[in-house]
């Protein structure tokens, strides 16, 4: 249970590092008015679903130990359609970022882009797995079973991948930064997204702990 | 064994790919008579020794199943002192590429350089741990089987690591050469080191599905 909270505690200050870096060092979110601000929201909202939240979709069977089964598979479900969520304004944000800006931004050529959109479209795909394997209409107790060490396995390997797209989305952001900011003098947003960084390797390194006890 | 493959496969899949970009895309290698040319050797000899060897130190327990296990112990220890030693060169390149340069680069600023650091330190470490508990002195039959967890579990958070730096370090790159090479208009070089990237992920999921196998 201390390692929970240490992942709720990493979890919350990765969230709030992301937010102040957007809010306040990138001045702060729009909607389409101000392509340029919307962006703001895409570093945010994907650490909320894709860290955050799932994180805490994983930890939802070791936490509510004396639940009722099927509730904490709900509980599970739900927490992973809210990450969804998330992730897809999250996505639409920096998208519409890049198309309605006055000079266009080409979509989906860097290695983040790509690693991040495998990312969300096999998080889709485990979803849609485990509805259809654990909820409704459910597969026989022998299949479950047989399908539990690929789930499993999946679901930590996503993870994985959601960490790696951050830390690589946060790099490209901080060296697109670096007129105005000049990163290499290391300024407080440098530190402040080093930090944000280190942070999600601890929580993912926390996580992947508890998952292979 | 398909799997272990698999792993050689996608190992030289990445060394290949970051030697051509180094190589033929980014004019080359030399030593400190340059200091520009030496910064090539950095990402080339840290995927040789922290991507590829350690890969393969790890795979060696599961491939010289009926030697042994002394011997094994040995290959696996000495595999290590060879990726502690690419990557301590790959080190010296990047270092001497900032130090030397006419104009000085700042040390140690990036997110990359911070993960890429105590991603070092930390398989220092667990070298030392490794060969003091298991070698030489070598504890007790207890401790040993005490220590085999912890071993393991930071045996793979620091493999994972390196594979975290790796990415960050090809992200902030690629972003370096914007002005040159536009990355956003997905020229072959941004291809190809994308590619690089997307190798080394699914390397790191190989490892880990036959490490938790
Ligand atoms: C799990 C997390 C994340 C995922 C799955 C993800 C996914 C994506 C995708 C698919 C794009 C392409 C959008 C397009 O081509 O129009 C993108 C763009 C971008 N993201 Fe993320 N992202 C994540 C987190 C972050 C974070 C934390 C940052 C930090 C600032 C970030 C910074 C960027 C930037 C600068 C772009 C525009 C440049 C580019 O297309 O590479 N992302 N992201
Ligand atoms: C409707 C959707 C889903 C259902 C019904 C479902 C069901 C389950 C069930 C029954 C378990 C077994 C827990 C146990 O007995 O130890 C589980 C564990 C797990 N699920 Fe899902 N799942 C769903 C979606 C997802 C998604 C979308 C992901 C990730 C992308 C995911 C990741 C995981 C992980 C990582 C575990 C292991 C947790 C642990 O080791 O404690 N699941 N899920
Ligand atoms: C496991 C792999 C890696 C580790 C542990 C690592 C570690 C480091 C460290 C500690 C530095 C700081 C050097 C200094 O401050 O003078 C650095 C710099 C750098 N590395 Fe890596 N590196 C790795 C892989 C790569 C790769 C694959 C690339 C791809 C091109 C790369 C690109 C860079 C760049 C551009 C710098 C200079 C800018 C900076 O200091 O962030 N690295 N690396
Ligand atoms: C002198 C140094 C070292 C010795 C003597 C040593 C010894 C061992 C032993 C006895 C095992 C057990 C294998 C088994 O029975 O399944 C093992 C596994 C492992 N070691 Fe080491 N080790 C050393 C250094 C390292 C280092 C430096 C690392 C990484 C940084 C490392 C990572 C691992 C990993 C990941 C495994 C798990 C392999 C598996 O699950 O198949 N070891 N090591
Ligand atoms: O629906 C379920 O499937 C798995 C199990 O049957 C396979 O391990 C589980 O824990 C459930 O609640």
């Amino acid at each position: 249970t201390i390692l929970v909270l240490l992942v709720q505690g990493l979890g919350l200050t990765a969230v709030i590092l992301v937010a102040v870096w957007m809010g306040h060092f990138r001045e702060g979110f729009a909607w389409q008015s101000k392509p340029s601000l919307e962006f703001n929201y895409h570093p945010v909202f994907m650490v909320i679903g894709l860290v955050f939240l799932y994180a805490d979709a994983i930890l939802a069977y070791r936490v509510f130990r004396n639940v009722k089964k099927i509730y904490i598979k709900v509980i599970h479900a739900v927490i992973h359609v809210g990450a969804l969520m998330f992730a897809a304004v999250g996505l639409k944000a920096v998208f519409d970022s890049h198309n309605l800006a006055t000079k266009q931004i080409p979509n989906l050529y860097s290695l983040h882009s790509w690693l991040g959109l495998a990312t969300v479209i096999l998080f889709g795909l485990q979803w849609l797995g485990g509805f259809l394997t654990y909820l409704f209409p459910g597969m026989n107790t022998g299949m479950r079973r047989m399908m539990m060490p690929f789930h499993v396995f999946f679901g930590m390997m996503i993870f994985l991948m959601a960490v790696g797209s951050a830390l690589t989305g946060i790099m490209e952001k901080a060296t697109f930064l670096s007129a105005p900011i000049e990163y290499s003098s290391l300024p407080p947003e440098g530190i402040l997204l080093n930090c944000l960084g280190l942070c999600l390797v601890a929580l993912a390194a926390v996580v992947i702990y508890i998952m292979t006890r």
